[in-house]
């Protein structure tokens, strides 16, 4: 397989690169930099592994631009641009190769709920029927065809997995309480003062709480989308790890359900997914899944009320390694195949 | 004044003769160790100020043992030692000098509720009704003639700092959904596996969730007390922090309440009171009340809920300055003598 | 007293500002900001103690601009500007008032090594001979009556306190090879890719090793001008703390001289010095100094060469702490006034 | 092929578990654990790869006793093992399996030098000729045909590699001032309070500097093996990162000598190795080799000096990876199998 990654020099982009370097299927990688092409890749990520260069000889092992990229006929093409930038870069690809965006510009369907989230438009309103969600454990199917796929965000990632279904079997009702935890490589590669080690270490702080951040938005779709009528209270934090999102789900059980019915939704949903990790006496830390494509979840119960825990790597399972996860799935490779599963010692 | 601290080597007991040390009114400490009795202070802990040598000239700048203290006639005793120890080791103390306990020993009043927590019976339940729970704030009248002091935890301090005036002015309803963020000093100086560097750092855990744990029954009982009948769920998590403390409340606005109406609930309460920073136009972080005694409290509004964020450094209003608040209220100085409000750069 | 500070809103001011604040000989306080001239201060750093505001009555307790300050008679300036702008700026105060300037403008007193390092002119040649290099351990006796004070470098300052009196002396000769590691403040409040959480958590970093770096002539002219021949090869290195320094020394013992020797002459040059900590049996750690205006010291031999070990905090003896010192000795305070010497738990 | 890791649930044991689990080489996989033996591996760390699993049947996927581990005639043992019981438990497996002692059992060669790094005589004086020290690039041709491979330490890795090459090529003379600063897991998983979170993040300190620190032997045999007659001052520091070691080298050029003479020694010797990366205009900084079995190096001169700069994760170049890179090269496999090369992001 070809493949070309947009955006190659953010966070996701860097984290696309490693997983495709060692991704035993990809035969040639085209890296795309609108900052710094024809600069060698090495030189600019002294820390990739050299054995990219042996999948990047046709563009002698340099970034190229967008339109050299365009021109390589590839098989798939990853967009780790920003919003609101990238569905527009995307435009030469859409028809001739399978596009998964990192981006939300196509993830959100309801062109109003995007622009109540992003303060405009969707730059592309005429994609948002056809490009498949991509939270790969529950669109499987849809993903094996989609010849557009929206990868999912870091934040609706990690809250989704474990609340979808338990929800979708209606044991839980009402406001779903969701704090969640991430990890500043949530925030991209940006020269913002709010962004430094000297302001972030040892610093802890919630920021956008509620409705106002744009990831309720996507979150909400995921739960409305489940066929169910829940409510959604978020709160995001910021805290000092590199990588890492832990998400705390507070809800309140329907009547009749129990703890046991809620662990057989997800023991059922999850059945031979291998980037599911259902934890049995311990809870989710973040360093589980550091580095890897797995989402571990536990839950527990409290007086009438499910909690339910979920950790991933924001950069990972929450980006990079989702994407490739959808790609596989569509070029109908085994799930895993060039993915990390194993956290931290 | 002439105080006494117990349990001096631990972290709490460490920033209790940091503060002591600087404190105008406090002319002679008295420092005891069970395990290092007649070691200098300052050669066991070469990061203290020298100041406190002066402090420390009737027991040659050493740590003393405990009879040793209780022969000295203080005023003031801070008890920093274990729960289930604490009490017990203040017993030569109570009725001769006032006792501020940092341990949980004396602030559960039910002795039901306490053995829910602490899986034993209190070990003084002959004090309960006279130890007074020294949340400075809240209770500052009855902290002025206390001579038993009850300081409370960590997390009821930042929980119910913001929680009590909208409770008791029954603006609030229903459940209080807590979410807490701790730094790991919370957990004590302690050689445990669980708490070193390689296994804290960059990663982000839940622990103890929901009313299994130790501070849930503080923090209802916090809340019976103010007069309303609000349900708690509480779930805390260690973070890479070494002191902090980040607290998000999501609760049920009355019928008719408003955000206005909480706001000024909050101003009321605290007007004058320079230990409480109510923040205008930002949320707290954990570094603006780092080596502070201060609480920074801010509010929002989500569809009819009520979002409270609360800040504090576990170890000094979390446990320390709060005890030293505490005797300055007790002897009549001004509330923050001695007490560090500049959170850091 | 009445005081002014230049350059308030970065790490170095915003640290003079929290120790002014709490400085009992200080009356008044005016911040003066370029950027943000008008503001309150307290709403741009709400961190700051609410005591601040007091100190600040004439100016609204906001910050002022340059012309408003420079009409207000104070007694001391205080400038954290940047290197090359920080003597220009200064220029309404020299002769009306006692300057501390915290920039490197003034430190190099041989042009062309001023040239070398900082490849351009210095920019006040004229007052290169009046300041004093504020060392306050070292110049005490200039600085008394200086009305211009360069206030030394935080490399310089851990490097020279405790080599300068073994080199006096003569104990030491040869190559002085520092390795210093220094807190991540130290490259100021700057909104650069390379400061950003992710790029520093967990990762160590050489940068300028060698002749090349700023410090390397402000270290090389303390040394000539304590009447040695030493040669001086100097390796920063960025880690991942917010505020802290550590120097490891490595140099030859001269003939003859001994451990105990450099030991004494350590003892005799700060006997009676509050901020110079040497210490018997352990090594240093920053965390010892964090916060304070201290520096810790230890010396070790190994088959005739001097290990020598010091930590400051960047920051405080490193910055702000030592232009504070600096006045107290220069105004007949004590030399710890308002000063913090406790490091952390 | 079939493995053994003796002290599977130690750091380095872990990142065995871990590196091994993806080796395509590997079929077979057998834990000791002496604490937790019949335990399931998968339990007991749940952030590693299911995949293990699947190379663990014959052992249910549970940790077996050294006893069963004998028996099981595997091709290869890791052992990693603390100090002076490494070589005893490996007892039953000298003659059978090619072991590689993760250990300091046998790297010293001469028995006085291991008595005065370890106070004690070496545990198995008898092997001390057998055992190839197994630095990879430098001694591949003997571990190539070695039955016991002592793997080299952490320090000795990251300061020998840049080290040995100009220094065989006499192209270095005097002495070698080595500053090394290592991340927190180097000490093991020990519950010590001074490997607490709360000591260490945000704290730098040397420990045990000079000739008294164990690896100070084991460097110098290093150099002296390559046929110099360098000296060596060596300083570690614990520095808060948990995977990394970064070393600055500071020694005298030999007359004549250049830095292009050095850095032409450095690419001869390491033409066509995979794992040593020497850099162009840019210096090592840990994170380019976290999680990797690589080794960055850079060089610079100062006056007549040669600085040389190299970083490794200690984890994994510095023990795990290279114990895997010394049994590649013994089994005649690809040098990196199984080995990741792609630092962070």
């Amino acid at each position: 397989m070809r493949v070309c990654v947009l955006g190659a020099t953010g966070y996701a982009g860097a984290s696309l690169l490693r997983i495709l370097a060692e991704h035993s299927e990809i035969k040639e990688i085209f890296a795309v930099s609108g900052s710094v092409p024809g600069t060698k890749v090495l030189d600019h990520d002294p820390a990739l592994t050299p054995r990219i260069a042996e999948k990047m000889q046709s563009s002698h092992a340099c970034f190229v631009d967008l339109q050299h990229a365009a021109g390589a006929g590839c098989d798939a093409i990853f967009s780790a641009l920003p919003h609101l930038e990238s569905a527009k870069m995307c435009a030469p690809f859409f028809g001739n190769s399978v596009v998964l965006d990192l981006s939300a510009d196509l993830r959100i369907k309801d062109p109003t709920l995007f622009e109540a989230s992003y303060n405009t438009a969707p730059p592309r309103p005429d994609l948002l029927d056809t490009a498949v969600y991509g939270l790969s454990e529950i669109n499987h199917e849809q993903i094996r065809s989609a010849d557009i796929i929206a990868v999912p965000g870091c934040y609706p990632t990690a809250t989704l997995l474990p609340l979808i279904p338990p929800a979708a079997a209606g044991l839980v009702r009402g406001t779903a309480v969701v704090n969640a935890l991430s990890g500043i490589s949530g925030a991209g590669r940006k020269a913002k003062i709010e962004l430094l080690y000297v302001e972030r270490t040892e610093n802890l702080a919630p920021y956008l709480p509620g409705a106002t951040h744009r990831h309720w938005g996507e979150i909400k779709q995921g739960l409305d989308r489940s066929g169910t009528k829940l409510d959604l209270v978020f709160t995001p934090h910021l805290v000092p790890v590199k990588q890492g999102m832990l998400i705390t789900t507070v809800i309140e059980l329907s009547p009749g359900a129990s703890l046991d019915a809620v662990r057989d939704s997800l023991e059922q949903a999850y059945a031979g997914k291998p980037c599911i990790h259902l934890l049995e006496n311990t809870l989710p830390e973040t360093r589980m899944v550091r580095g890897t494509n797995r989402c571990v979840i536990a839950l527990q119960e409290d007086r009438g009320r499910l909690m339910l825990f979920s950790a991933i790597d924001n950069l990972i399972k929450g980006a990079a390694g989702q994407a490739v996860q959808n790609m596989n799935i569509r070029f109908g490779l085994p799930e895993t195949c060039g993915l990390p599963l194993s956290g931290e010692v």
